[in-house]
């Protein structure tokens, strides 16, 4: 991909550059600027509606503030393209999230203007305030400023932060609310309605009345002139809505500011900047501004893979993934079984529950209760502890943020909670903060959970059902992003315990579960044409063990377990513990992600990074035979 | 114990009983209650203050509500002990936390008035939400309350429930904010200063000016006077102090009420039972109230041990601990290096780091969160990434609540944060909730972590500077509730990596770390004594695993590792998978938590429990070498 030519941005090689642009210049930028979205995310795909939505906000920051001794912390990340478009990495969108190029998101690694990690949402509050705190005892200069979305704010975390950096006095710390209305389903609950009503009742910042002048004569802008400030200050108050919430916390609230007003929004940042306490800047942004399509349907174009931005009806959802599958088979059930209700953290069409919140939600059976992973866990026990059968969709690696609550509120007092854990294994393209390889790790070790792992859409379906009516306490099925493997008809056979192909006894075996399975069918077949004598036994669940599983496995010389997922802890090592404690003679090899984070590629490219891709492991088997060592 | 006769309490078998009484005998009740508890507490230890703050509160909620048709759930538990006494259990105070006797928090295996486990704080809201909407799915009868304290209210799930319950529209749900004041440490951010300012500048809350007769006319009562409603609502909005915080997220408001006042708090619930919307009634108590040194001392008088009531000394701080010790030790070294800060979610006491708090305060490095364990685990990040060296002090079952955080923030991209956790391993009396026997699993899981476990309050100082000054990244110093184990001089050996005592080959070894250490050496001298020929290997860095520790274990024919925390996914396991890489031909006895949770008791009746005692251990080694099995 070459991207086209651009007047203004051809010649930002800095933020910098930016404050030698007239009026005029900035506006043709932010128009270059998404053209050059709309053009690299449509080739590469990558999140589209939310970066449309920030291209004013982004310029305004970096015209008022010096990054990085000024630091801006995105939540979530995703909305911080065109932040790197403006901080040298503009050669970057050619390889937008792929292997070796430029992340998705902000990562400290790539520039010294991504000033921490967020792939995951609610965070930035917390992380200012400990930049805030860092540079106060350093006596470091600059700001810290947290651009967080009004989704983002639904998270616990956001909340715990907003209530902590309320304590810093200086004013160097402004948080930038992004109200885009579109982050999250509706109603979700009395923060979602006070916005709400903030933007339709509110009176608005209009900040073109003050005069220039008097902006001026504020002691920041370094006239000096110290008795104006009071007046300035004064005079400002007038045009705040006094906003309950955010100045409870103890911000001086500003807005709502009209978000693609790139003059209103400096005026208003540099104001923010003046004031010598907390700010809390509302900004209202619409989500895929200037792309027709994605403002009409910005759900469709929050993360798209490549589309025809000349077709607007590209990018078309897929129906062919497990989470379609989990979706409409789940709806399937509920209709048969009023107990069935369904839980989203703000993921209704990611986690396939669309087709279920169509249908049970007027019933009061679907719940999407915002970015709040923690709060669905425990909403699930308690509806659980009733007698309800809740499912909980949500990814491998948000799940992360409920684990003291699977603990404390579903096992201690078991609650038979159905976890549907979606974008289980490697997920590609969102890279390290997104992969799901801990839950196996981390469920595995609380008492009394059970965990399947279904490696095809009739597994899938399977698993659900048996999840539901055949198991108690807390029980996970977990499935990977996207679609089911291709399977040759001698390796299909679907069941929702373990399968054994080949012989009961031999020399080799190889063990694995879930999407690994296709990878590992591969290598079984590659092997067997080798003239190799191998079995393969698939496990479905995978926690408990299963007492049939290693008694097979003990039939082997060798066992090699294949794991999509974390190494220490992982199930892997669980089964290899197992079968020493069963006096097991031959060799374990196993080999799962070890002590590593894996970057961003294809599935492919990361199975192949971490050695779990069929060629791999058929290079792994072979050598192990001819060495006889470990591996 | 044999507690004392009580003229009214002896009279009451359940909630219902309540109702029988004369104001004047309710009075009389509360008083005894204080007496009860005073007199239990005293003789057994647990949780007093917060207990003696909530005795009106809790005989208002049974008298104006019907347990367990209506369901009460406290947040956080260990105010409920006068809900215990009330509902059937007063025989249970006398061997309260005791094993086998009563538990310390609401337990619903113990009483159908228990609506729900409750042992970390901040999880009513979202219990609530998932009872009520249980309750209206079913179309069940009844109400759920939620009585959440102010420093319960600091963590993000609470905000997270609060800002989910608001969407029950049917006013079935009743948050109750039980407001002591005392529950965290000052100065924690926006929300502390705001409720302050509602408790000094809102106008009270004084249900005493409306007439008995004008509630009794609202339809809820029964009366049917429906065209009076409107009227006494309008006159009720007025008393209401009009709450930003709690009204934007949806809430009608209503206090502050003297949470010591029967009749105030009577009517006010009464009140709020016949809004048809959620509402959010603000109690003001005083923890400690009725018992003078607690009142004065609340802090001392939260959770106690065994102590003389007539003393106003007792009970005395223990400076005979580990967090004593590393509270000191961190406050010594933060006085030569001034990047050290220390960080605590509401645990500045039980931590030890009231020294640090007194020296730095001042300076800006010591950081009270409130419960906002996965704040503090951002913050940290953030800190870090500015170059200074947070200190995290936190409980090991608390700090669940930051597991991702750990891994997104400090991980992805390491930051150097050190993680001081307490009450790591078996906790004794506070039970299943609060065992902290999670922490090896889940940390050793995450890529790049280093984990030690001193087993003295030497060894804690050098880990403390290990891992301060010789550690990159994320790394652990865990170290148990209480005082170091007593140990015999041989078995004295400080260090930071591992310790050999006994042959370096051989027939058995005993590997261990931590605590438990102190009953390893038991069995080990017991063994000796025996003529058994045992060499003892005790880790003090656990994670990752040392080569040279593995290299010694491979050198015997047995090993027994014993661990005092969770099984799958615990170092052992480690230790067992990697002594199976390097082809150890031996046998390995794992010994830990294996998929239980274990139960209240002291540690030694906990450690027996788990097969981890002295005797226990001796009696494994003796039988394994009989029969040569596995266990």
């Amino acid at each position: 991909m070459q991207l086209g030519k651009r007047a203004v941005l051809d010649k930002i090689n800095s933020p910098r550059s930016l404050r030698y642009l007239s009026d005029a210049q900035l506006e043709q930028l932010c128009a270059e600027l998404r053209e050059e979205l709309i053009e690299g995310v449509s080739a590469t795909g990558g999140h589209l509606a939310s970066n449309l939505g920030v291209v004013e906000l982004t310029v305004a920051l970096h015209l008022v503030f010096q990054s990085p001794t000024d630091q801006i912390v995105w939540d979530v990340g995703h909305q911080c393209y065109t932040h790197k478009l403006l901080t040298g990495r503009r050669h970057g969108l050619e390889h937008l999230r792929q292997k070796g190029g430029m992340a998705g998101f902000p990562k400290p690694s790539e520039s010294i203007h991504d000033a921490f990690v967020a792939g995951h949402a609610s965070t930035s509050l917390s992380v200012a305030d400990g930049l805030a705190r860092g540079k106060e005892l350093l006596g470091e200069e600059g700001y810290v400023i947290a651009v967080i979305g009004d989704g983002a704010l639904t998270g616990g975390l956001a909340y715990e932060g907003l209530n902590n950096l309320a304590r810093k006095k200086d004013g160097k710390v402004i948080v930038v609310l992004n109200d885009n209305k579109m982050s999250i389903s509706k109603n979700v609950g009395g923060l979602t309605k006070y916005l709400s009503r903030l933007r339709t009742t509110g009176s608005y910042y209009k900040l073109k009345n003050i005069t220039k002048s008097a902006l001026k004569s504020v002691p920041y802008m370094g006239e000096g002139m110290v008795e104006m400030a009071g007046g300035v200050l004064s005079q400002m108050k007038d045009v705040f809505y006094r906003s309950g919430f955010f100045e409870d916390m103890g911000y001086t609230y500003m807005g709502p500011v009209d978000g693609h007003d790139l003059t209103a929004l400096r005026d208003a940042l540099e104001q923010a900047k003046t004031l010598q306490r907390p700010v809390l800047l509302h900004v209202e942004t619409v989500k895929g501004k200037g792309f027709p399509q994605a403002e009409s349907n910005p759900g469709a174009y929050h993360g798209v893979s490549k589309f025809d931005p000349k077709d607007p009806n590209s990018p078309l959802p897929s129906s062919d993934s497990f989470s379609d599958v989990f979706g409409r088979h789940l709806t399937r059930l509920a209709a048969q079984d009023n107990r069935i209700c369904a839980v989203t953290a703000a993921m209704k069409y990611a986690t396939g529950l669309y087709h279920f919140s169509r249908r049970f939600q007027g019933q009061g059976r679907f719940f999407d209760v915002g970015i709040a992973e923690a709060h669905g866990v425990t909403f699930c026990a308690g509806l659980a502890s009733k007698g309800l059968l809740p499912v909980f969709a949500v990814y491998s690696s948000f799940l992360q943020r409920g684990y003291d609550q699977l603990i404390h509120d579903c096992s201690i007092y078991p609650q038979h909670v159905v976890l549907a854990i979606d974008r289980a294994g490697l997920v590609g393209e969102d890279g390290e903060t997104h992969q799901g390889v801990f839950d196996c790790a981390y469920l595995s070790s609380i008492p009394g959970t059970s965990i399947y792992a279904p490696a095809t859409y009739g597994e899938l379906q399977l698993c659900l059902e048996e999840a539901l009516y055949r198991q108690k306490g807390l029980c996970a099925v977990r499935y990977p992003r996207g679609a089911q493997p291709v399977l040759e008809p001698a390796y299909q056979a679907d069941c929702t315990d373990f399968h054994l192909l080949g012989p009961r006894k031999g020399k080799t075996l190889l063990v694995t579960y879930g999407r690994l399975y296709g990878e590992v069918s591969q290598a079984h077949k590659a092997l067997t044409q080798q003239g190799e004598e191998v079995s393969l036994l698939k496990l479905t669940r995978i926690w408990p063990l299963e007492t049939q599983a290693l008694e097979i496995a003990g039939g082997f010389d060798r066992v090699f377990f294949l794991e999509e997922g974390i190494r220490w802890g992982g199930i892997g090592e669980h089964f290899a513990l197992a079968l020493m404690e069963r006096d097991y003679g031959g060799r374990v090899f196993l080999r799962a992600i070890d002590n590593r984070f894996v970057p961003q590629g294809t599935v492919e490219e990361q199975l192949e990074m971490v050695g779990l891709n069929a060629a791999s492991i058929v290079k792994m088997v072979i050598e192990s035979g001819k060495k006889g060592e470990s591996l």
